[in-house]
């Protein structure tokens, strides 16, 4: 298996990512890496594995304020552009990178090509809950979406849950303002008339205020209220972390008391900590693409190339082709 | 000034309800109100001020599970029908509820009436920050809102943060997945173009994670996703302090932790507590009324009606129509 990693546009910078592109390549014996971005300042963090390692040198890469499909096709020098064209080759299985997410949405339906049946890709976060994983898509690729995209949308994310996740017949609820039927807006109610005559295991609206609690295992919307749920949930932890925080440094007593309580804070902020899910797949497109969080330590890419590698493994993409085909058919 | 409180259909009974509205009745001299419910239960809780308490006598109320619309109009009987009714006659300046929302608002359109030039109410939540308190509308009562109404919510929510919270100039933020303009789907915008161009204070578009952190005065949004970011916000912390008190009942090593840590876990609580911000105010329609949260306790009734007083004795209602009445002749 031959991955791509985009090692320019993040936060923490290349160091972090190689690092933890290496740790996966000790993960897994079947693993070949190539490195996007500067050859010579990689090379010295490389000790082993040399023989598994390639590379596409360039220091370009596209920035977060820059408009994103112009860019992308522009700037054939970049990180993303040299590194998604080189997705399209037989030899490579997927690519991950932490930079633009835009950029990586436009690239990866420009130049990587969707799959047939497949109207628009979505970004699929794989979100902690209390009980296991649950995978939430559209995150933020697709704004205005028709109900017959949020279908397809369901359906890739069973099959992912299914196949990344082990789930055996993934629950999938349909985001609204409320559990009973007709609750929402007009895009919810036609959503879920298709969904209720679909083949998949739908249990019905569910609301953003359960999404921790882990009763679905995949969770629809489009990419505009995807993208609020998951931001707020994001700032709301930021938030509350970084009060406690400010109060324990406070007072002497607090810090006995937050070094008593040690255990029970770790334990709230590894619930919370998404560096244990690694990077979001794009699905909808012929190759794994995963978006990585623009400030992912080395464990966070890591995990990510664990998740991509098991994508891979499993088959996802002809999985989701097959499904795909098959609701073709039945129409 | 005379005020309504439904007693019924709270999740903790009328006794709360009724104890709130007694604490508020102290807090202002020229408050009268009329409680509607079970006129002999509630006279066992009445101790003083008699003279300033009329009743409404029913035993009837709508419930969470029926379709608004349709109770509301049929059920004449029901603590709300009676409510709304009741505040048509020009004594009263307000109503307030714990019960069913879509039964308020409905009721509250059907019965209450709307503004003239106010296309549809928006419930309005007053959220805590961790600077001054933010307006956010429309919370839930519209879920397909055309780019003009969202236009027409944040002239209503300007009014109610400048003549309530005292805001001098309140900032208006418009909901959307990045803070550049262009962000955001067909909705945002349209209603991008549109606030730009307007008298508001508009600051452009605000992030769903930026949402505690105070910098907008007023947020504006379709009830779709502004139930949505309460609801997850809502969501995480409940679940975030759930796990907090879980791990701290679970050894005797972290229940003294959280003694010496006591301050700071209450610091937190309070930040999140939407008992201080009490009721949400129903804007435009003709006259006060506020949505109190289902399982409101006496202190979340109490600061509810205390916003009340201030929101007639400000005569926001007035300022919207003026504002309006002014949007319209420069139109």
């Amino acid at each position: 298996m031959k991955i791509l990693v985009d090692t320019l546009g993040a936060d923490k910078g290349y160091e972090e990512i190689v690092k933890g592109a290496l740790k996966a390549l000790e993960n897994h014996n079947n693993l070949y890496l190539t490195f996007i971005g500067n050859e010579e300042e990689i090379k010295k963090l490389v000790k082993n594995n040399t023989d598994k390692i390639n590379y596409i040198d360039t220091n370009e890469y596209i920035k977060n304020d820059e408009e994103p499909a112009l860019a992308i096709r522009r700037n054939k020098k970049s990180s993303l552009h040299l590194g998604l064209k080189a997705l399209n080759e037989k030899e490579y299985d997927g690519l991950i990178s932490c930079g633009s997410t835009g950029a990586l949405l436009a690239g990866a339906t420009l130049i990587t090509k969707r799959l047939q049946n497949i109207s628009r890709a979505a970004l699929t976060i794989v979100f902690p809950t209390e009980k296991n994983p649950c995978v939430l898509l559209d995150a933020g690729a697709n704004m205005d979406c028709p109900p017959e995209l949020l279908v397809q949308f369901a359906l890739m994310g069973s099959v992912y849950s299914k196949g990344v996740l082990n789930t055996n017949n993934p629950k999938v609820g349909l985001l609204s303002v409320g559990t009973e039927e007709g609750k929402g807006d007009k895009l919810r109610k036609d959503t879920y008339e298709l969904l209720k005559n679909s083949d998949l295991n739908f249990q019905g609206n569910v609301e953003a205020r359960d999404l921790l609690s882990g009763n679905s295992d995949v969770i629809i919307t489009d990419g505009f209220s995807g993208n609020v749920l998951l931001k707020s949930t994001e700032g709301t932890a930021i938030t509350i972390m970084g009060r406690l925080k400010k109060g324990i440094l406070g007072s002497f007593k607090a810090k006995i008391g937050a070094l008593l309580l040690k255990d029970v804070l770790k334990d709230v902020k590894n619930m919370l900590d998404y560096n244990e899910y690694g990077a979001a797949p794009l699905l909808g497109v012929k190759k794994a693409v995963f978006k990585a969080h623009g400030s992912s330590n080395a464990r966070a890419i890591e995990t990510g190339i664990d998740a991509m590698v098991k994508f891979v493994e499993n088959d996802i993409i002809n999985k989701i082709e097959k499904e795909l085909a098959k609701k073709e058919i039945e129409e």
